[in-house]
């Protein structure tokens, strides 16, 4: 469940070189008697129990959509092994359970027959959106404040506790704007959805920062966008930092108290 | 953006009525060229600019599927008002650009035609579930345990900052099983799995307790498992309190260093 990566540690002075633990996120596609009803970003559970963690994630999912009742609605699952193919879960229902497909079927992208991997989702989005190409720079001293001002303009979280915010930067620190929301892609989306209102995409003199982590699903929104740096006051996940990597962007997590940890594109970030 | 309600707050001794500050999570439909395309729970932005940031939300999400471009791409968005409903923001764009729609639709329920809204949200849930029955009780100082218990068991968090948890107990607080994952959802749906294939379902006599916020996708899943009493470690949104006061169940917030808000079913909670 945990992929060890070097990255560069800035904490005042030259950064230094370490290794991080990053919590592993990879595609599981879950199929309903063989059909694809949904493709969801999981950690995959640990060695040995793996496929059992699998199978667990695709019945509860089945139960919370109200697809199945209990034990006896299903006939037998099919962990990725015995699918023939990875990340690929399928569940056999018995046969008197009517499953409204159409009703189910959710956003299904990046799967193959055989299988589907983080790589695969990558190439995929790769054919929709570009790697990004900027010379855009931003020093440490920039970067270290902008989760202050993130902060400071994040009205709502101080009373609730209970929303994120994503805010867009000039590479001088400048605040462009913020969002609040429940659900940080929804912050990254209306971040997203001004900028391109206003005209100013693509983002590519920009910095994406997010007041929580930052999933695979920020950093391909934040690639849609254009943006070449991307921030997060919290932890990065394996995949984020994979496509950040691939996608020629750079990937800053755990920016808060004057540190941070470069995952990848440390090219864009200079000494002041 | 925000909601006060009232709530019971437990600081050892006896609890005391007040009002709590909630982030408002709300249904918002995005219609693209007057067909639903998806639902996302989101929060309204202020009054003034809440139909721009809704506009902002549906047009970044356009953005991020790689549906759009530009700003050119979008010929008018008719905002909720102008859709003549609640909460459905409706997207027409210039004739070119060619939709892929059924690549795009996500799962789409609770919408009809004088819009969507957290309460039809709830009713249409409660056509597929059963509001919870169960008279189980907990005590303060048992539910007080749960998280530290919860923080012991979550192995990979202390090395990656990065993983969400969930935890089932049973009412005397013995920890029945734990998952941790990247997507909070998926870490709940592992534990709905798991006791689902344990033939433990409904799960009427037990505790749900999440590492992060509660939102109303959470509670869903726990009414979905039939669970009396869901507790989180940060803060719920007004929709999860909202969902879990109508189907019946009792919601437990900001659960750490021995406190506790408690949104509604307090009954649940004894003294000792």
């Amino acid at each position: 469940m945990i992929e060890t990566r070097p990255v560069w540690k800035y904490n005042g002075g030259d950064p230094s070189r370490v290794n991080d633990d990053l919590a592993v996120e990879e595609p599981l596609e879950i199929r309903v008697r063989g059909r694809s009803v949904a493709v969801t970003m999981r950690t995959p559970g640990p060695v040995g129990v793996r496929d059992a963690q699998d199978a667990e994630l695709a019945t509860g999912f089945l139960l919370s959509e109200g697809l199945i009742r209990s034990a006896d609605d299903i006939a037998r699952i099919d962990p990725c092994a015995r699918s023939g193919a990875g990340n690929i879960v399928n569940v056999f229902l018995v046969p008197g359970i009517d499953v409204e497909m159409d009703r189910l079927t959710r956003h299904v992208f990046a799967s193959s027959s055989c299988g589907i991997c983080g790589k695969a989702t990558i190439e995929s989005l790769h054919q929709h959106f570009e790697p990004v190409d900027s010379d855009v720079r931003i020093s440490t001293n920039t970067l270290t404040f902008l989760s202050g001002k993130l902060r400071g303009a994040q009205v709502c979280f101080e009373k609730t506790g209970g929303l994120h915010a994503a805010a867009l930067f000039d590479s001088a620190g400048t605040m462009i704007a913020v969002r609040e929301d429940v659900g940080r892609h929804n912050a990254v989306d209306k971040l997203l959805g001004y900028a391109l209102m206003q005209r100013m995409t693509p983002l590519d003199r920009h910095v994406l920062l997010v007041s929580g982590r930052a999933s695979f699903e920020i950093v391909q929104k934040a690639l849609a966008g254009g943006v070449p740096i991307v921030a997060a006051v919290s932890a990065p996940s394996s995949l984020a930092v994979e496509l950040a990597g691939e996608s020629g962007m750079t990937l800053v997590g755990f920016l808060r108290d004057g540190r941070m940890n470069v995952y990848c594109g440390e090219q864009r970030i200079t000494a002041r």
